[in-house]
């Protein structure tokens, strides 16, 4: 997209951490320890049950219990789940997915064949435990249902615990596996930590996702799923075959980082700066957007959803706020499953890659854009 | 395997490259280099020109003429024809294998439901094109052909320069793309490099698979393909859903060593080192082994392939192997396809991750269990 690389573009589209928060000095010196002091960093070899001890900890953290042999490395969460997938489409080709959802799990579906049947989802109550139950009860049998608990991309939600033991419920009862994509549950803004994930409640029926991209760094590809023994032995197996192992250095120099509890200090300071873009985009919305705005306040992740008066075509309103006001966001279209409700007059914001000032400037001048297509 | 983990074991199983011949000294400066000084090292990231045009510059170096265009980067070579299976199988279900082959490659071909279809092959020879010509007209339709031209593995050959254009020759006429898996040819022991791949006669119906597994580490996790833009495009793709990108880090840190030419002086020191193990192998299998055990002599590679008197079966020596002379290798009938000649006598000896004076020890005590298993 040529238009994207305007000079002076503030750009909410794109959904990545910000790299000047990335904990690179630690991981250079993880790195360099771990090349020095370790001749095995460089070679083939199977996932470090070290790794898995410190992701047993970390799962502690989010409120999950469970056991190194229920641990799968990836290379990140986007192969987690491709894996995940693969694995689990023997047993149907429909697969359960919010009305607007991560579009990297509909990629992930697509090749597959399998298809992906919405149900409601809000921005400020999540996932609709009724529309599970409605699909499940009038015989759709997927082979999972896919949603996220905390920080949703792109609602920004978290869903309530009484909808996540609900959830937990009913796949228990229709056998249903849920995969819990949980990517930015780790960045939670309020206080203490995030809810405890669906997967503290159940360890059948729920599949866990998680990555160190968000509160480490993307470039070390590295993420997990949590799921029952059989399952990991199947999804080492088929890693085997796709990529032979998860980079063995990056796998160490986290071990390193963690042994030192770098997370320890650097969570709190990448929640703080979130936190502070976060509300620094929540507080210029209010001011320059409509006030008919409906508008996510998240308590996780990296996104916030703004529904704009239905009138609105934020896909028409893209080219202008580009061309004119150089700034960028995705439109809503983008995420909304073939045969759900539309979601053309929203859009999602990236705030994590942003500095405040320039999240000031951009809500602005989108502000401007908006009002120019409400008028015109 | 706990047999294998027996202390005072010799290993000719795994393939591995050695550990201890890892540019690791090097790697990690350049991983510090570009830590300290590059912001993006640790982001999401497309894949680099800078590492394709240094792989453009290596695949000169093969004798094979390409564009950045026609490169794409992989997680390693086992990534790459995992894609590139994925997006060729489209095209039909059965694949020409030869009829000893690379267990990874059926191991990818399995979970798309893949029928391998086998065709003679030779350990002095390499593959028979009239076997491929013979398939064809027969009517086998095949998706594409999997081959390696240089350091087979199991079998270490490298096919003769007439097999490799006759084998272009049969691929455009039918219409039916190669898949040359050249995991080892930069790893060539006669003078100068290897026989240039079939790649370099064909730009169109050539896929190419290439890895810096071999040449730098496996650790880094990065290989490439050659292959018409189009399907670069393609592979681009279905590489986003698979795991977003490869690591932007090891990209870097290759980029940085192949700036600073490493290779010039890394691969011969590498070559010296594998080329002094085979023929330590070579001739304590001519010492120790039966009289008529016929035994390749690879010119590139990792792998030396013992076809022993037919009436040996290696499978049964190998316990035998394992628990009396703690030594340990890989049957033939490992990587015999289903429906082809059985390879029930013959073994897979890896040398490159043994030690001189251990391959030595390994070889007369292999030598003592085949003896043993002839004579009982």
């Amino acid at each position: 997209m040529p238009l994207m690389s305007r000079p002076g573009l503030v750009s909410f589209a794109l959904g990545l951490p910000a790299s000047e928060l990335f904990p690179t000095a630690a991981l250079a010196r993880a790195m360099a320890e771990v090349l020095e002091q370790d001749p095995r960093a460089l070679q083939y070899e199977a996932s470090l049950i070290a790794l898995k001890t410190h992701i047993v900890q970390l799962m502690a953290r989010r409120g999950v219990t469970c056991t190194t042999d229920q641990v799968f490395v990836s290379a990140g969460a986007q192969q987690g789940m491709n894996m995940l997938v693969r694995v689990l489409l023997d047993a149907g080709r429909n697969v359960l997915v919010e009305d607007r959802t991560y579009t990297g799990l509909l990629q992930v579906l697509q090749p597959f064949g399998a298809r992906p049947v919405p149900v409601a989802t809000d921005a400020a109550t999540g996932i609709d435990p009724d529309a599970v139950e409605h699909a499940l009860t009038r015989g759709v049998r997927p082979a999972f249902i896919y949603t996220m608990s905390d920080g949703h991309n792109p609602l920004g939600v978290s869903t309530p615990p009484a909808t996540r033991a609900r959830m937990v419920e009913i796949a228990r009862r229709h056998r249903v596996p849920i995969v819990e994509d949980d990517a930015y549950g780790l960045l939670h803004y309020g206080e203490g930590e995030a809810k405890p994930p669906m997967r503290s409640l159940d360890d059948q029926w729920v599949y866990y996702v998680g990555s160190f991209s968000k509160v480490l760094a993307p470039g070390l590809r590295v993420g997990w799923v949590v799921v029952p023994p059989d399952l990991t032995t199947h999804l080492s197996i088929v890693k085997e075959s796709t990529d032979i192992n998860t980079a063995t250095l990056a796998q160490r120099a986290i071990v390193r980082t963690l042994d030192s509890d770098l997370l320890a200090t650097h969570l709190p300071r990448l929640r703080a700066a979130y936190r502070e873009r976060r509300d620094t985009m929540v507080r210029a919305i209010a001011q320059h957007f409509p006030s008919e705005t409906r508008v996510s306040r998240p308590p996780c992740g990296m996104f916030v959803w703004a529904e704009l008066p239905e009138r609105l075509d934020t896909t028409r309103l893209f080219v202008d706020a580009v061309e004119t006001e150089r700034v960028a966001f995705v439109p809503g279209a983008a995420f909304a499953v073939e045969g759900a409700r539309p979601a053309l007059h929203c859009m999602r914001l990236n705030f994590s890659n942003v500095a405040p000032d320039r999240i000031e400037t951009g809500i602005e001048r989108l502000g401007n854009a908006i009002r120019r297509a409400l008028a015109g």
